[in-house]
């Protein structure tokens, strides 16, 4: 038994208050990024930033070049990143993208003894997102826990996702009480080199929305 | 509906055998390989040789390095290539491969439109693998169905893995009258430069055995 925990870390404000949470519920906390070829790369280093603040003990950029299946406006360039909210799943969707991630951080899981991983899906805001559903998550548990040396040693995987009913202004009230400090996190589809956020993609809104119903201020450096 | 099929293609015999059986099935057959930081990289080439002589319609080799992860012999270079058999899960086990590349698979197949996803899994010779077991595999199944759009939208992914109860002698039988030139596969974990086989790790101990038991000839080049 180790108290180690894998957070999936993208950069972003969900995954950012994901891991002050694990840190908060005294998890040693191991952080991997998945440089995907996203259009956001910027993302990355934000999230090297959120891991330095927040006490992670490693964090790993893991490199797979999703670019090369297409199928994204994020990882696609021949396909625009949409400035209006569309119904159903958007085209800033990313094929398997969360199983994928998923599967990465299961495998350095196994190899740390770490128990849980912790991811900062959301399906209230993503509700267009099939791989942010909490029957989704439950799935992948139960494969976890078929797909390892560890599971038929006994030992149990547990996927967390503590934010997965919340809004996003009760994810906000709770990282600000935590201390997350979000003018690092970066959410924004499009964002330039310097991580300013284009204030237009369904991502920022939302973001945008968040911070006024949270009441907080919104520290975010917009282009 | 399309006659689209993902095939895992890793170079070695049994995956081979796969994209043999798919493509007699009539699926238009997109191969993907992984190039995962494997010892055994000239696997590769040989599964380069094997989509173009199968008739492959693509071949995608796509880069993720799991040896920043380790926990394997196949991927950190510390750990040696056992050369006797040992019970239980073996080191040459790569924590969560199974699970990462059918991902992956899944990814594209969505992109792609494609039904169905093949994997050269074998429960019998490698039953030291966890994720090589058919409950593993139904429970991959049941989260492809949960985790794409298509699967939203109700179209149903299905996991084929012809091979999973097949004795190494009846995929050698099976694939050399499909047609598969087995000299081209590699399954050594220690392969050379060459693709020459060592001839004493499981790997090629297993091979061997099938090629006799199957009283077919090995054409197999060792070095």
């Amino acid at each position: 038994m180790t108290n180690n925990a894998v957070i999936l870390l993208s950069g972003g404000l969900d995954s950012a208050t994901c891991l002050a949470i694990a840190k908060a519920a005294g998890y040693t906390c191991y952080c991997l990024s998945v440089d995907y070829g996203q259009r956001h790369c910027t993302e990355l280093g934000a999230a090297v930033k959120v891991a330095a603040s927040l006490g992670a003990a490693e964090h790993k950029i893991i490199k797979l070049d999703l670019s090369a299946i297409g199928g994204s406006a994020l990882t696609d360039d021949t396909i625009e990143v949409p400035e209006t909210m569309a119904e159903g799943i958007p085209v800033t969707y990313v094929p398997a993208r969360n199983t994928i991630m998923l599967s990465i951080a299961l495998g350095w899981a196994e190899v740390l003894g770490a128990d849980h991983i912790f991811a900062g899906v959301n399906a209230v805001d993503y509700s267009g997102y099939p791989d942010c559903r909490p029957e989704f998550i439950a799935a992948f548990e139960q494969l976890a826990n078929l797909a390892t040396k560890a599971a038929v040693e006994g030992r149990a995987i547990k996927i967390e996702t503590p934010l997965i009913q919340l809004s996003k202004a009760d994810i906000i009230r709770l990282g600000t009480k935590l201390g997350v400090d979000y003018s690092q996190t970066v959410s924004c589809y499009q964002a330039d080199k310097q991580g300013q956020a284009c204030a237009r993609c369904d991502s920022c809104k939302i973001r945008q929305q968040g911070f006024a119903d949270a009441g907080t201020p919104d520290p975010t450096a917009y282009q």
